[in-house]
């Protein structure tokens, strides 16, 4: 048994989207979500953790900044997994009693608007998991109470997040619909939109949604069970059109609700509004649906396509939201494209210049691993 | 009985909005709504019909513009008007028989994104009912069919829209629940919005979010029922507060609704939220709700208040919106007010400078009536 182990997770974007918590403390949800797990080649967090007799205390590091380790999400995260080892006899009581080292960094920045808490804690969870002998299926239940959204970051490919039913959230768990290697083809731009307005923070404006939107429960009694089911089967036959429809309505479904919570909590702005028209307007004049928006507690958009349709949707979004970096390697990141020159988007007005930070290409990837 | 007769309209502002059909041909809603009468004062609508024998055609002139009278909304205004009253006797059958002549404009600018078409039609068919002699109990259903939101500008004060259950839409009228005169204390100021977005016409609009919005089933049966009652027991007890609270969450329930629609219909911009943000902000830092907000199918924020609060809440809003246009008469319109010049706004940070075109001060007030 090694008493150190480095791990990497990936980041992970909702099609159908939680929001709303039936218990705070254990962060139990009101509605089952679904999600794509991004590659790693692109974005992850990286996390190394070290159990060693001499440390006389527990330690964290969060991007180069040592954190207060009794941060309750953490520590319990840390005592859930060392308990159900003890109970599960998977590594030794010695290693148990050890206090640990973490370091953990995320390979994109907090500017990007990326849900870095469900990397971030999926990745500790599975180093934990790691350390101490776990299975990952025993796993996702536990990274959930650091952040919701990080059990989905457990397993690679499309992954549903079951709400569960019982009181004490053992069956709030996720589970690997589908893994990446079923349909590889799936490519993900991020558009990160420049933005300086300050926002409600996801817990509390979930809350707050759970408190005062009327629209909320129908949303999660009737629309979601059927989506859910919808674009499981899209998935399962690798229906694109279908995946899409689906995604772009529960995306604006999600804001559709923010917007119903009192106050409202608008995450969108304008910019983004602009992509959701420039979407709608592009599938329709190609034909057919190449690409597909969502949106989280953000502006920033991310788009799901066809690896094929890739290099045409980067010539497209060029043209409609011109940038003056759109040639520099700062702009256009993640896994490299060559971009057509293309001319043929002039009957499409571009939006003002500049309006995005940059674009992020990857495509769906695998779950959590060991860095050797 | 004279064969000309001038009169004037008023514009309404709903605070639980009118959104879906339930007939199109017919004009009939799948909900009440609820509005509040502007006076005639600042906004108005003014019609001139003149019927004669010796007009060989009808016509008719909108904002000094001749327009094609074989309109299908107007000629069904006018013939139904004229059916009634040949039905009720209300006129002699040889003024029913002239050929009539419409010459109707709007005090308002277009720009201002009112609903030009309520008053408009309002204007016209209570017009009408002046020359034939018809009660104004008889026509609410007839200007209804011109535009839906037109029946409700039939009656001053409070009025509601009653959605009717007949196939025939006989029972989808306005009613009025308190006239101005009960609470002539409510004032509104309109702040126009500086914008260029193109956006979807409100008939294609509410078109497709009954076809496609999953979210407009609930609001219909469940929130907009529970909301009239409230709100008309609001107004009854002249409950500011109370009013204030349904009309900012409907008008948020609208717009979510209007999101939850696909391809969404987006209607409110930045601007529009940040006026939104300001207003809540306001209202918790004075300790009471002063102000309430509500937004139609356009980015135009409609600002509901009591007297004694205009000149706080402009210069407020003075402080946040900055305008290089602030101290000119083209900038703040309609009823005149000295605006307090306040410094003590500071701990807000103001929104970027021009975002607003201008502001109209008006009031609730009295239905149509004739021009001496």
């Amino acid at each position: 048994m090694q008493n150190s182990v480095t791990v990497i997770a990936p980041v992970n974007i909702a099609v159908i989207k939680y929001w709303g918590k039936r218990n705070e403390q254990l962060i139990l949800p009101i509605n089952d979500s679904l999600s794509v797990t991004l590659s790693t080649a692109d974005l992850c967090s990286k996390t190394t953790i070290t159990a060693d007799p001499s440390y006389e205390e527990n330690k964290i590091v969060l991007n180069g900044k040592e954190e207060n380790f009794d941060n309750e999400r953490i520590t319990r995260c840390v005592e859930m997994i060392k308990h159900r080892a003890l109970e599960s006899e998977s590594c030794s009581k010695e290693l148990l009693a050890y206090k640990i080292h973490v370091d953990s960094e995320n390979n994109f920045p907090t500017a990007a608007g990326l849900a870095s808490s469900a990397s971030g804690y999926a990745c500790l969870v599975y180093a934990l998991a790691q350390l101490y002998g776990l299975k990952k299926q025993e796993i996702s239940d536990i990274a959930r109470m650091g952040s919701g959204s990080a059990c989905r970051s457990i397993y690679g490919g499309f992954v549903q997040w079951q709400k569960g039913v019982q009181l004490d959230g053992k069956d709030s768990i996720a589970v690997q619909i589908a893994p990446a290697s079923h349909w590889p083809d799936l490519h993900v731009l991020i558009l990160v939109v420049n933005d300086s307005k300050k926002k409600v923070g996801s817990t509390s404006g979930m809350a707050r949604s759970v408190l005062t939107s009327e629209l909320i429960k129908y949303r999660v009694e009737k629309c979601v069970p059927q989506r859910i089911h919808s674009i499981t089967q899209a998935i399962k036959d690798r229906d694109f059109s279908k995946f899409a429809e689906i995604t772009m309505k529960d995306s604006n479904q999600f804001h559709a609700i923010c917007l119903d919570t009192y106050p409202p909590c608008v995450y969108m702005n304008d910019v983004s509004h602009a992509i959701v028209n420039f979407v709608h307007e592009f599938n329709r004049n190609e034909g057919e649906t190449k690409v597909a928006y969502t949106f989280d507690a953000g502006p920033n958009a991310c788009l799901y396509l066809p690896e094929k349709y890739v290099k045409r949707v980067l010539a497209f979004f060029n043209h409609v939201l011109p940038n003056d970096n759109q040639n520099s390697v700062e702009y256009l990141r993640g896994t490299p494209v060559d971009i057509d020159e293309e001319t043929e988007f002039s009957q499409y007005t571009p939006y003002e210049r500049n309006a995005l930070k940059y674009i992020i290409h990857t495509k769906v990837g695998d779950g959590p691993s060991i860095v050797d």
